[in-house]
């Protein structure tokens, strides 16, 4: 594509998408195809401020560009998906928790120092947009996204279009409360799909069994810190190994997930569940069929079992990819920031 | 309205609104400004038939243009919301449990019979659609509407538009599961919002609660055989004379609500949840402040406390006023049976 480019002219039009997380981002160049030119990742510290984080966003910018030997003219737009709720209409990003950050122009800041349109929209949206648009959901229009890693994040799309809901927050999956008086969530409330199903969770109902019911783990063996921080790929070890607790805790995650995939079933309908994140990437396997048992199992609707049930194609490049596609649409123009 | 058509010729034009029931059938006739002209209401029995009842809805038809003094030449089109789910695109009658039907094509059957074009959607959607276009959410986009009476029904409309889900299920938000491995439903599976908080699970909590810690209840007095069946208004007079275990049974039902509004906002964003029914009716001067309080609570968005809560205002009207203001419109045509 590249070396068509610099003989073809000025025909061709590149995109940039840019994943700005809590600890890294990660910014790729795409084609009007969505093919992948290339991808820039950095880490970001937790102690980091705007300006720092501005100039890591752009510097990502600027090697991506260069490492997919193109030069700034040949950037069409930028999107960048945020952690955080965002007004597309006024283009602000609302309170993204992981930076302490709330009603700032964000898009206005990076397209004035990129000098390119930008669109700025929440990063869960951006996942589930790219896979409905390149990945997993192709070809289907009313799907919910569910990303199940260290917390639980969602998004929504119906008849073609994310549902960002009247506040900007729609996709809060994470905190729908599927236990009334259940086990305390992060967030404060008790019984949210977060505290169950997430890593999260996973790890405090272990730690629980450990100290109530005397279970043993091998997680002190596969990941010695486990109790502060564990890997997916760690329990996804215990797990093939045996270790009857951790078995005991995906199963339970598995069934709460099924269980809100039921909910979002019978609340509103969808032809598709895609399901992603780093502990579906890692025990998916394991946990996806338990996770389908469920679904149809709680689910009103006769055609549970017809309700397509997928796993994310695009794994990492997930948001990267909707940001950049979403922003090089023709008919979202209106929600680029154009200074 | 009536004596200005008589005189003023063919320039007014009427729409019918028939909502079956399990228990009745309410048809009425409203002209274009979704005025009711006329009001007919019958009880139809358990064992009827299928053409006992398509016979008894006829019957309603004829007599609500005689009580509006019209002619049925004066009737353009004829909406007819059911307790089933529907198939609007091939106008069929999926499933209602309460008769047994099964994938009957009722819309064509009655079409023929009156000779007008019919329209057939669900009952929950048809309130929901009838507090949207003409009573308490009017004004509103994004709404959700929760119906509380001896089960629990619901609808949603997004954007404007009804969202029928894929297999046009959605709106079963009495069978979310608000609390894992809980109440045992009537619909077999444990935990469902309606096990807790509809009449039926309000009725079984105070059973519970007076079989296992020996509780009194005033309801022996108000509705001696309220263990079989009871009305709203009943469980009123014992709430408001000071009967404590009633009194539970209703918080525990508007918690749960709370929640599952709250669960809505998370995962879909909703500017208005649009409360109705039977137990909302009579209980809700108690039930909506409970309701609301649990909505700010288990919401995730900033302006849960925006959010409105609105009381059905079209109270027993709202499906058939609904079914025939939506298949009035001239954007809806193609959903009509025409023969």
């Amino acid at each position: 594509m590249v070396i068509f480019y610099k003989f073809g002219g000025n025909s061709m039009e590149y995109f940039v998408g840019i994943d700005l997380g809590g600890t890294k981002i990660c910014t790729i160049i795409i084609d009007k195809k969505g093919t992948i030119l290339s991808r820039i990742k950095t880490k970001i510290g937790g102690e980091d401020n705007l300006d720092s984080i501005v100039d890591s966003i752009i510097k990502t910018y600027k090697d991506a560009i260069k490492d997919a030997s193109l030069e700034e003219k040949d950037i069409i737009s930028v999107g960048m998906a945020v952690p955080s709720s965002v007004n597309i209409e006024t283009k602000t990003l609302i309170y993204a928790p992981n930076f302490g950050w709330k009603n700032i122009q964000l898009s206005k800041i990076i397209s004035e120092k990129l000098k390119k349109p930008l669109f700025m929209d929440n990063d869960a949206n951006m996942g589930i947009y790219g896979e409905y648009a390149l990945g997993a959901a192709k070809g289907l229009k009313h799907i919910y996204g569910i990303f199940v890693g260290t917390g639980i994040g969602g998004g929504y799309i119906i008849n073609d279009e994310i549902v960002r809901g009247s506040n900007f927050t729609a996709g809060e999956i994470g905190h729908i409360i599927v236990k009334i008086d259940g086990t305390k969530c992060n967030c404060g409330r008790k019984g949210c799909l977060e505290a169950i199903a997430s890593k999260v969770g996973i790890v405090k109902y272990i730690k629980k069994m450990i100290e109530k019911k005397g279970e043993k783990t091998m997680l002190d063996k596969f990941s010695p810190d486990w109790k502060k921080s564990v890997g997916s790929s760690a329990l996804h070890k215990a797990l093939t190994n045996g270790d009857k607790v951790v078995k005991k805790a995906i199963i339970r995650s598995g069934k709460a997930i099924g269980i809100a995939a039921a909910n979002i079933v019978n609340l509103i309908g969808v032809e598709g569940i895609i399901l992603g994140g780093g502990v579906i990437e890692e025990l998916g396997d394991f946990l996806i069929p338990i996770i389908k048992q469920n679904l149809i199992e709680y689910s009103m609707s006769n055609g549970a079992d017809k309700i397509k049930l997928l796993k994310s194609t695009l794994g990492d490049n997930a948001v990267a990819l909707g940001v950049a596609w979403f922003s090089s649409l023709e008919k979202n123009k209106e929600y680029l920031y154009k200074g």
